[in-house]
């Protein structure tokens, strides 16, 4: 169902503090930035293998990784497993009874396809689901 | 520096329920368990690509995955890195700064060699390294 780990999202409060950190301590790259303003969010991809580390900063304290961070503080927001087909991996996971957040896939970072599925049903882990764009 | 995200680690109250909703759910097939004593822990690896999702369940109240369900219940307790040098990666990040929690590797599951990085020089991220067994 799933091709690997395609990422963990970390919610940062500066970015390029955070995008130096990784670069400096875990030779990390920076891949690609983005402002994806359906999540609220400005994004940067760091390449590890074949998967990345999503750095998060919110656009403004609304929304979910605004909120996040007042009440958590910064760290792991969520894991994203790849997949090569959301709209049968969705269903899937609908039919396992899985509570989502998004019933139909929307547009995520780089043109992916991607669905949230709510931490209540899945172990209290936010879990991503990602198409990337072919 | 590193290879890939090797795993996820996620602290679980139940360890066979959370099984049942990986299969069930991601259809994850369990690779391996492990008694880990020195993290107090009994551990699953669930296998997505060539990484893995690491159930955690503690063997008592102490211990660092203990602590962790208590104060924030079950979720994502760490992120792990793949090395093939985590002598070299630990010196590496020594050297740019960050603060250790184990200043030498010691034995993690299937006699894997692991460190981990304080989540407070790491962007509150609990961060492991993992060189495999070869």
């Amino acid at each position: 169902m799933f091709g690997r780990i395609d990422h963990i999202g970390v919610a940062v409060e500066d970015l390029d503090e955070s995008i130096r950190l990784y670069r400096e301590s875990f030779a990390m790259a920076e891949q690609h930035r983005e402002t994806v303003e359906a999540f609220n969010v400005e994004a940067v991809l760091l390449e590890v293998g074949e998967g990345h580390v999503e750095l998060l900063q919110p656009l403004s304290p609304e929304g979910a990784v605004g909120r996040f961070l007042e009440q958590h503080g910064p760290g792991i927001h969520h894991v994203a497993y790849q997949t090569d087909d959301i709209d049968g991996a969705l269903r899937a996971v609908r039919e396992a009874g899985l509570r989502l957040i998004d019933e139909e896939p929307r547009r995520g970072i780089r043109n992916s396809r991607v669905a949230f599925l709510h931490p209540k049903s899945t172990g209290g882990v936010l879990t991503e689901l990602v198409e990337p764009a072919h």
